[in-house]
């Protein structure tokens, strides 16, 4: 058996998932857009997958538009946004802690001339409102915050920050993040109040390879992915069903948020009672951080051995997130955490399909390397 | 039964793909940048497929990036290259019959000031080599030509094309969208001599979600979707392994390029020898077409009246590209065709899997919809 806790980098495809992703592949493989038989019924299955998707964030169903995965969804946004606003203002507010896909995005764009501020987190992993009103000036057209943040689950205050915009009569659109945060909060436009939201499959127990945004309205970008003009425009490109089909179905199947919560707040309970009690043991997420995600460090131990000794025992566990491998986390950095913690940091991210099984042995696991490799 | 014949737009995925992606989705879904077991499995057979794919092309393993789709590799190749020598000149030699996804970053570049030349194509549907040459200037720094076009199946000379960007002492970077040609004839850098090579997966059986780009070199691009830094930062985002190995998997059931081109020269052959005799019917591919795309003309009956009587007896082709659905084929009227033919013209597609029960389908299917609404 594998348990696996790395939830947050990838989640094991749901079996609704996989039913409707080999339907699609198998029975259903026409084009969207071609007007025979086989592309009307592909066409339908597409139709289908949006609907259930745009329910799961609460949206219209055609307000919401696929794309090949997260990342080609914040791309879009955030240089679309740009693209159509830079003429009204060159001020963009974002985080020190977006996930790759949002920050490699604004680096290109302050290479470009854009005046891009990255807003620093507290102790508790989240930016303040308050540092989000003293950066929003009336002439900021993009201010972008993820929901959930990808390493430690602090909640971002996306709503307020929707307020701060007003506030400051900035012609800004809102963009939230959530990849970390669909399935696992109410992420609808009416909750968030965001202009865009962005959303990723694979993450939620969908295939790999679909992601998407809802958009307010029409006109809200210039579309970044150009081509056959699928998906009203807004992003170019055979559409992939059986990742979409798979996507619609893990949506559905994710829908009960609170049962979800309940049951991973339990997982992540027992999982603390049993390792707090190790000295070697810090918790780097704050209590209130979502209960998917915990960021703790082992005193003594690195972060990729402790991996490692893990995944030897049949548990896995990231260093920081799949995305940046290798290099030391941004978002701990960013929360002025000690080097040593930094260094000795792992993610335990849990998944309403985890079994109590996994947990024993992700506790088992976890507490026999603490105690032989910790530092005592 | 359908007898489909609209493998230009899509193709059915293959068994071979099917059992790749049924794996990846099943028992090998990890994060392929994950550190831990599940992590690692995952590069593998993405390491695996990166190796199929790279021997249809012809060329190094570590020469290939997956993308998500034939549309973001070609993006990717149109921006990328434009971006990293915009300085070293503005212009960009192109075609008109190209694909969508290169022909719509061609407009936004024109309109972001660069100088686009876009080649007509003579009665076969080709551009020439002289249309090239006479085209390009020692400051052009892109030329973008595909290998097959994608409505008539005309062959483009892009072995041709790289010696006259020598001759001209140019910086140009040569593009060849291989989306139509590869698996069908030889696309390799030897062959072609290309220094980027665009490719989808979704048209050779593999499942609709992956494409990718062979580059000759590094730094041959600038990376146009940020994030992550997967594929070495050519293309971000996380992989979509399904797709990707079903990508593998498929390109290596392809191999036989003489082989398929044979079995389907000899269907082709038998539709236009059953289709010819009828008085109403004009065949716009020209004869050197690649035997896989055959467009012709019903006079007296419009493109989608024709799709749809087709497919109500069980037979899909297509009026144009699925790409452009609706839009009076650009491929057609750039190749000066009178009015009536373009607006009658459908696209028949062949693929190695087509049965011969399936093209007795198409032939009784068009004789008897074009004996009974074509012009006497």
């Amino acid at each position: 058996m594998t348990a696996y806790f790395d939830n947050s980098a990838t989640t094991k495809p749901c079996d609704e998932a996989l039913a409707a992703a080999r339907f699609a592949a198998e029975e259903c493989w026409g084009n969207p857009s071609s007007l025979h038989s086989r592309g009307i019924e592909a066409a339908a299955l597409l139709k289908k997958a949006r609907r259930q998707v745009a329910a799961l964030i609460g949206c219209p169903d055609d307000r919401f538009f696929f794309t090949s995965s997260g990342t080609t969804a914040n791309n879009t946004a955030i240089f679309g946004v740009c693209e159509r606003l830079k003429k009204r203002g060159r001020r963009i507010v974002t985080t020190a802690i977006e996930h790759p896909s949002v920050l490699e995005p604004m680096k290109r764009l302050q290479a470009q001339g854009f005046d891009v501020v990255f807003l620093s987190p507290g102790k508790d992993g989240a930016v303040s409102v308050e540092a989000f009103r003293e950066a929003i000036t009336p002439d900021t057209i993009l201010v972008s915050c993820m929901a959930v943040n990808n390493e430690v689950g602090s909640v971002m205050p996306v709503a307020a920050v929707r307020d701060a915009i007003r506030d400051a009569g900035a012609p800004a659109v809102l963009h939230a993040d959530c990849v970390q945060a669909l399935g696992k909060i109410d992420v609808s436009p009416r909750a968030l109040g965001a202009d865009i939201i962005t959303v990723s499959g694979h993450k939620i127990h969908a295939l790999k390879g679909v992601g998407g945004l809802y958009l307010a309205s029409d006109n809200l970008l210039h579309p970044y992915v150009l081509g056959g003009g699928q998906e009203k425009g807004v992003y170019s490109g055979t559409e992939p069903t059986p990742a979409i089909a798979s996507f619609g179905a893990a949506a559905e199947a994710a829908r009960d948020l609170s049962g979800n919560a309940a049951k991973v707040a339990a997982m992540k309970a027992r999982f603390l009672d049993a390792v707090r009690e190790l000295p070697c043991v810090r918790v780097n997420s704050a209590d209130s951080a979502l209960p998917y995600i915990v960021n703790l460090s082992v005193l003594g131990l690195p972060s990729q051995p402790l991996v490692n000794a893990l995944s030897e025992r049949g548990v896995c566990v990231s260093a920081g997130s799949a995305c940046k491998a290798g290099r030391r986390s941004h978002v701990l950095t960013a929360m002025d955490l000690p080097p040593a913690i930094i260094d000795s940091a792992v993610r335990v991210s849990f998944s309403r399909l985890n079994t109590g099984a996994e947990v024993d042995a992700l506790i088992a696991a976890f507490c026999e390397v603490a105690a032989k490799y910790g530092k005592k």
